[in-house]
């Protein structure tokens, strides 16, 4: 667990179509390695690609997983022969009760719990977990408030590689012990989130062989994000929808779902129609929206205080990016508070079915103030982004829903319950 | 919720290729219809068939959900264009990890976790809904302790049904706010599992536009469970394995796995190759593997006592039905203990990053048991049914693992954890 290796030559790198690591902010490109911050401005690195000829055909015929866009993403061809969790293909469920709850003409939402972890996290390990591979890590490692944590530990038990996940020690029960279980280094750290970071980026820098998922090679494991992009088109029978609400936590799921829309337009995989990108916060931790309203470029900071405690990042790294994305594409970034993200958890469940985390709340509540408030144009063909599972959150439910009653096991009880509604 | 319709006349029926009733044992046939016990010997009914020409092509061309195989199911063609949770296709593991653990050859994982509430319930509840659809009932029912008031709450909501769920008021908080959240009656009943059972046995009675599940529409939905086995074989590359272990409760899904593999052959979708059913039980409610390690035919009820109370039916309505498939198939029926299950959950997660609820852990239990008392051949391909989440059974892992240490927020103190191993 401490030896460590030159990881950028051991291997002949195979990382498909990417090419380069390039600055977002500066162009300044350099060669695929471990590295996320561009060396002459600190500004985030992203992957750079030469996509082949890519088809319809080809992807249809491809595995049941992320894997089938394994050619648009930083991972090998044969990443599917390596054992892996094999998120992604879930389920995008036409949604027309909850549309006619919201007053839209036609939803569509996508269900993420249904992931190996039951959250949209497996998609980015994944693609980290390749990667990674390929840049001759052996160790996969991650500081998290919850879903990353799931995913990194059972995506490290499936592979056989060892684990070294960091947590603020106040962590709910439900995410420390679907963590723990997986039997990685799991690690307590008394402190918060930020604390928990900060030592991640230390780990980082001692340990050559520890892929820190989001830290040391997070701009392959944002690249996975874009999956969710994909499967949206693909479903849609290869079509781009006119809308899009997306939660926001560091921001970089947005804006990879926005980059993969453009990829596909530029392959002429779908048609380049015209799309708006919307984002969604919890209000007790919103400060991309917060600038988004008040017309800046730049996000302050702020202490999170709600209870999507998956979306609680309170200096978001791609904070800007989210605001690019909505504003070229006549978006919004818009906010909700915790007793809306209840009943907004409790009306996707009522109408659809489906039991969403915060941050699904947070996701379906934004969707409705965006209605009322004009901004999301109900006549626009919408698909919510639904990224995690109820069952890791009951605590932000649990005083608000219930049986209805607790009766004697008698016939007469059950139609006395029943009259009353 | 209180009319009540006629259910055989108001509709012309069209269960597909559902040609009647028939009694498993005397034979006795009826007419479609919502029945469940024989008339002449008070046996159980099932669903029997008429199939039409049915073709691998046909099947994987359709949805990529348990509807691919609508032509074997008591459901009409159009089964997917009404609202449902379009449970299944769920991923089929090659386990090598868990294999090497083991000690045996080929071994496969169904995670049927990956199901829209996370357990194989979404499969018979789905066959249930749409056959109830077609007998003209209104209001979807079941007596549960769990994983089926998930699942039928979810589907009920989904499809914009009303749904009435009874469960003992005594059930963990997990499983409870995830049926609550959808909104339907559910009723907490003072009393174990048989007097939530006798009192549903009741309410059918009275509401006739009420689809108790598992109880007046019974055979259709027992017949969900078959997509278990046809998923199997047709993500085999269309084979059957040579050996398959599966939890046992009331014993229906056993039977129905066996029953999806012998028609399979019979409709030339693969070869007709030998194969071995096996049984897992805790040992704590575990009256098939008594009966079956007695030798005898008649099933011996039982108080159930044991963690995995997803399994707890102490009177299995289809234990002797498990008891033909595994002699006729020269399998076994084996149990474990609680401990065992524990362990079993934790190997499945370490070595597959597969996260099980107590149902699994038995299976994987079993499973280790039946190869280390030389039952299960460990050269044969053997797959393993993984039914159902960890996410819902927290409580019986809790006290076996957690973090590895909380420390203070320093690199030293990482290291200093990671040296002691
Ligand atoms: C369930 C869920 N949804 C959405 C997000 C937001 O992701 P991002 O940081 O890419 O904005 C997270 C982040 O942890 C999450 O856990
Ligand atoms: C997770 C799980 N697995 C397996 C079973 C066993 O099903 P059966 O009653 O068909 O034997 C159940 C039954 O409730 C279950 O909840
Ligand atoms: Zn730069
Ligand atoms: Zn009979």
């Amino acid at each position: 667990m401490t030896s460590s290796v030159d990881v950028q030559t051991t291997t002949p790198l195979d990382l498909g179509p990417a090419r380069a690591l390039s600055c977002r902010e500066c162009g300044h490109r350099i060669p695929l390695a471990a590295e996320f911050a561009c060396a002459e401005c600190f500004g985030p690195l992203e992957v750079a690609y030469e996509f082949g000829t890519i088809t319809r055909a080809d992807i249809e015929a491809g595995p049941k997983s992320i894997w089938r866009y394994r050619n648009l993403l930083p991972v090998p061809a044969d990443v599917d022969s390596y054992p892996n969790t094999d998120p992604g293909l879930t389920r995008l469920v036409k949604a027309d009760r909850l549309a006619a709850a919201l007053g839209v003409r036609s939803l569509w939402v996508k269900d993420d719990t249904g992931n190996p972890t039951h959250s949209f996290k497996d998609r980015v390990v994944a693609v980290a977990l390749a990667a990674a591979r390929q840049l001759g890590f052996t160790v996969l490692a991650c500081p998290s408030t919850g879903n990353l944590a799931n995913a990194v530990a059972a995506a490290a038990a499936r592979a056989g590689w060892e684990s070294v996940v960091l947590i603020p020690s106040s962590l709910e029960r439900a995410k420390i012990l679907t963590t723990a279980v997986y039997d990685g280094a799991l690690i307590a750290v008394d402190g918060n989130y930020d604390d928990v970071n900060r030592l991640a980026t230390e780990l980082a820098a001692e340990h050559e062989d520890w892929a820190f998922v989001n830290v040391n090679v997070r701009p392959y494991y944002a690249e996975g994000s874009k999956t969710l992009g994909y499967e949206v088109a693909e479903q849609l029978g290869w079509r781009l929808p006119g809308q899009v609400v997306v939660p926001v936590a560091s921001g970089s799921q947005l804006t990879k779902v926005d980059k993969a829309f453009r990829e596909l337009g530029e392959l002429g995989l779908v048609e380049p129609t015209p799309y708006r990108v919307f984002g969604a916060q919890a209000t007790g931790c919103s400060p991309v929206a917060a600038a988004f309203k008040s017309g800046e470029d730049v996000i302050r900071p702020v202490k999170p205080d709600t209870i999507a405690r998956s979306l609680a990042i309170g200096a978001p790294a791609d904070g800007p990016y989210v605001l690019d994305s909505v504003r070229r594409t006549n978006g919004a970034v818009e906010d909700v508070t915790d007793a809306e993200v209840v009943e907004g958890i409790r009306l996707l469940a009522r109408t659809e079915g489906i039991f969403a985390e915060t941050a699904g709340g947070v996701t379906v509540a934004t969707a409705k103030k965006l209605i009322e408030t004009g901004q999301l144009d109900p006549d626009a063909e919408t698909v919510l982004l639904i990224t995690g599972d109820g069952l890791k959150t009951l605590d932000a439910v649990q005083d608000h829903i219930g049986p209805r009653a607790t009766i004697p096991p008698s016939a007469a009880a059950v139609r006395e319950v029943l009259n009353r509604g």
